[in-house]
C-alpha cells in the first residue's frame, strides 16, 4: 500500500536554465504531507516527442502523473494539444471554463484577448480544473487505474489548484500510508563533525528510518524520515529519536522542521513585549528583509537603517567621524557605535548592526573580502564578533545575516558570551 | 552535430520538496551558452535502483550525463559507491585527492574527521576532480563514447567544478554546434496582449528560431531561440527579430538577457553621477537588498530607512504625525512626505518611498491588503503610483519592489507622467 508520484515538468526555459524550478519542491512538500511519495522528477523541453517520452516513463513507474508548464494562450504552449493526442481524445468547448476565462477578463476590466478564447477548449476525457489565478484550466485525467493530472506552470495558478482540487481528490481516490519526516535545524557545527558526534544513535536507527544530512550555508539540517502504515508507532519513534540528537547536540539546534531563524527571533520577541531594530551596512537590507518577510513583523520590528554610505552611518546613526577615520567603516568600533545610535534612534529595546566587505572589491590585506562585524545589543550591554566568510558577495551577505540573527537569538537566551 | 545532455540531480531532499533545485538551473545556463543542449532532467531519490534507473534513462538519449548530489561523507550519500558498481570499477585510494582534502580541514585549522578520509577513495576508471570548496571529489568518467560526471550537491562547490574543469573539458571532448538566445524584458503588459500585438512578427520567425513567452509577476520575458551551425548568421537572424519587436513594443522593453533591474537603475545613476536612497515600509528592505546586491552599488546607493514602525516614520523621516492620524500610513500624503524627509536626511540626488499592505492582516474595506503607494522624487519634482496588487504577502513585497524600480527607471529617463 504505497502510492507515488512522478512530476513532469515542461518548458524550455527549465532546461536552459532562465526558470529556476520551485514548483517541484512546493508540490513535493504537499504530496510528502498526504502520503504521497514523489519518486521521480521529469523536466523536458517543449516538444511534443519529449513530452510523450516522460509521460510514457512516468506512467510505467507512477500511480500519479502530475504534469505542469505549457498551458499558456501562447504559441510555444503545446501540452493540451499533447495531451490530447496522448489519450486519443478530442477538445470540446466548456461553457463553464469559457465563463471563468471570459471572469477574469471583466474582473480586471480589460477585454479578452482572441487567443484566450481557445483556453476554454478542453479535452472530452478530462475534467476541467478551475483556475482561480489565471486563465488556463487544469486537467484531471482517470487512464487505466492512473491519474494524469496538469497543470499551469505559474506557481500563483498552480498552487491554488492543488490545495483546491488536486491534493483532496488525490487523497480520495487513493489509499494512501503515511510519510512522516522531522528535520532538526542545526548551525555552527560541520556536517562531519556533526555526523561523528551522533553516529551511535545513528547506527540505532529501526528499519525504515532514515537520517539525511542537508548541509545548507553555515548551517546543516538533519531529517528523520520514516514510511509506515502506523502513524502513532512513527511519531513515537520519531519524537525519541529526535530527543536522543536533542540531548547530545542541542546546544546547536535552533528550530524544526520549516522553521525559519527570522520567525524563531520574532517569536521569542512577540512572547517577551520586546522590540527590535538593525543597522545595515553589507548586508544591505537583507536582515531586513528576512524579518519583515514574517507575517505580524509589524508588532515587534521597528525598522531597519541601511547605512550604505559613510554618510548615512554618521548623519542617521551617529557614527563619529573620527572613529570612520581610525577604525574604518568595517570594524569592532563602528558597529558599536552603530547599534548604539540604533537603539537611540529607534527607540527600540534590543538592535543589530553588521558592517563588513561582501565583494568582490573593497578588500585589503588586512581586511580580505569577507571581513564582517556583528553587534548586537540591548539596553545594558553591546556584544560584538567577528567573522571571516569565505564566499562571493551573494553568500557573503547570506552568512552575515544567518549569523547574525544567529547571535541575536543566543543574546535573548542569554546563552551567548560577553566577548 | 547535436551534443545533449541530461542533468541527473540525486537526493530524497529534491523530491519532498526541501530544497529547491537551484542547481539545475545554473548547469542549463552554462552548458547552454556552450552549445550544449539539456534535453532532460532527472530528480531520484537516494536510492541505489532509482540512481541505475536514472543513469540508463539518461544514456540512451544522451552523449552527457551530469550527476549531482550524494558525495558527501554522511551514511545517506551512496552515489559514489552505486556509480562504481555501475561502471564495474573499484575503489581506489588517491593521494592528491587525500592532500586536497586534508588541506580544506588544515585551512581551516580543524581536525579531520575519520569520516572525510574516505572521500580520498575513487573508482579506478575515473579521472577525479579536485574541490576547493569544500571536501568530495567529482568524478569524470568516459564510458563507451558518453562522458558521465559526478558533482557534489553543494552550489558553491559544483559551480567552480564546473567552471574549472568540466564544462571546459566537454567543449574540448564533444563537437558543438551553437545555439544562441536573447531574451527580451518587459514590464507593464500582459502576455495574451503582447503575443497580440507581435502576432505578425511571431508568424515571420524563419525556420530553427523560436519565440517563448514567460510571465513572472508583472513582467514577461520574450526569448527568441536559435539553433544552428553558423553563429554569424544566427546571431545576424537574431538582433533583426529583436530589432522588430523592438520597434513593436519598445515602450514595454526594460532590458534584456540576465539584465537586472537594480542593475538598470544602478547604471543609468552610475553614467549620470547620481545617488539614490530609498525609504520602505511594506517592502521591509528588499528594494534596498536588491539594490545592494549589485556589485559596486556603494557608488550611488546610499542606503535606506526601512520604517517599518510609524516611530521610525516620524523620528527618523520626519513624517507628521498629523498626516499619519489623517490619511493613514498607507496613503499618498505618507509616502510624500517620507520621500521629501529621506532626501533631506540622506542627501541623495534621487529617493523612493514605498507605503502598502502587504498582508494577511492590516486590511480594510477601503484599503484591502495588496493596497500600496509609491514615491519616486529627485531635489525639484515629486511623481506618486497607487497600486493594487493581487497576491500574498510576499508576491505584494515583490510586486511593490518591482514596480517602485520600474517607476525610478521611468523617472529618470523622463518617461513617467506626474499624476
Amino acid at each position: 500500500m504505497s502510492v507515488n508520484a512522478t512530476i513532469v515538468t515542461i518548458g524550455d526555459e527549465l532546461l536552459i536554465g532562465q526558470v529556476i524550478d520551485t514548483n517541484s519542491a512546493w508540490m513535493g512538500q504537499e504530496l510528502s504531507r498526504s502520503g504521497i511519495d514523489v519518486i521521480r522528477r521529469f523536466a523536458v523541453g517543449d516538444e511534443k516527442k519529449e513530452i510523450i517520452s516522460a509521460l510514457d516513463a512516468a506512467r510505467s513507474i507512477s500511480d500519479i502523473i502530475l504534469i505542469t508548464g505549457g498551458l499558456g494562450p501562447t504559441k510555444d504552449d503545446i501540452t493540451k494539444h499533447t495531451l490530447c493526442e496522448y489519450f486519443n481524445s478530442t477538445l470540446v468547448f466548456d461553457e463553464a471554463i469559457y465563463e471563468m476565462v471570459k471572469g477574469f477578463f471583466d474582473r480586471f476590466k480589460r477585454p479578452m484577448p482572441e487567443s484566450n478564447r481557445g483556453q476554454a477548449e478542453v479535452p472530452d476525457n478530462c475534467i476541467p480544473i478551475k483556475n482561480y489565478n489565471g486563465t488556463a484550466p487544469g486537467m484531471w485525467f482517470d487512464i487505466e487505474g492512473k491519474v494524469f493530472v496538469s497543470m499551469p506552470g505559474v506557481p500563483w495558478e498552480m498552487k491554488l489548484m492543488m490545495k483546491d482540487f488536486v491534493v483532496p481528490r488525490l487523497t480520495e481516490r487513493f489509499e494512501t500510508p503515511h510519510i512522516i519526516h522531522k528535520t532538526i535545524l542545526t548551525q555552527g557545527i560541520g556536517e562531519s563533525l556533526l555526523a561523528e558526534r551522533i553516529s551511535d544513535i545513528e547506527n540505532d536507527f529501526p528499519p525504515g528510518f532514515k537520517l539525511a544530512y542537508l548541509p545548507y550555508l553555515s548551517s546543516v539540517r538533519l531529517r528523520i524520515s520514516a514510511h509506515g502504515d502506523d502513524v502513532a508507532t512513527l511519531q513515537h519513534t520519531i519524537d525519541e529519536l529526535s530527543g536522543r540528537l536533542h540531548e547530545r547536540i542541542g546546544e546547536y539546534i535552533w528550530g524544526y522542521d520549516d522553521d525559519k531563524l527570522e520567525a524563531v527571533v520574532g517569536k521569542i520577541l512577540l512572547d517577551r513585549h520586546k522590540t527590535l531594530s538593525t543597522a545595515e551596512s553589507c548586508t544591505g537590507g537583507l536582515i531586513a528583509y528576512r524579518l519583515a518577510s514574517v507575517a505580524g513583523a509589524s508588532e515587534y520590528y521597528y525598522g531597519s537603517v541601511v547605512s550604505y554610505s559613510n554618510t548615512v552611518k554618521k548623519e542617521v546613526l551617529g557614527v563619529r567621524d573620527e572613529t570612520l577615520q581610525k577604525s574604518g567603516a568595517v570594524s569592532e568600533e563602528t558597529v558599536r557605535e552603530m547599534v548604539t545610535g540604533l537603539l537611540s534612534a529607534m527607540k527600540t529595546d534590543y538592535a543589530i548592526a553588521v558592517s563588513g566587505i561582501a565583494g568582490p572589491d573593497g578588500g585589503t590585506p588586512e581586511k580580505p573580502v569577507g571581513t564582517t562585524w556583528i553587534a548586537v545589543a540591548d539596553r545594558e550591554k553591546t556584544v560584538t564578533r567577528h567573522f571571516h566568510f569565505p564566499g562571493n558577495r551573494e553568500r557573503n551577505m547570506d552568512l552575515a545575516a544567518i549569523n547574525a540573527l544567529s547571535l541575536l537569538r543566543k543574546f535573548m537566551l542569554g546563552t551567548l558570551k560577553n566577548s
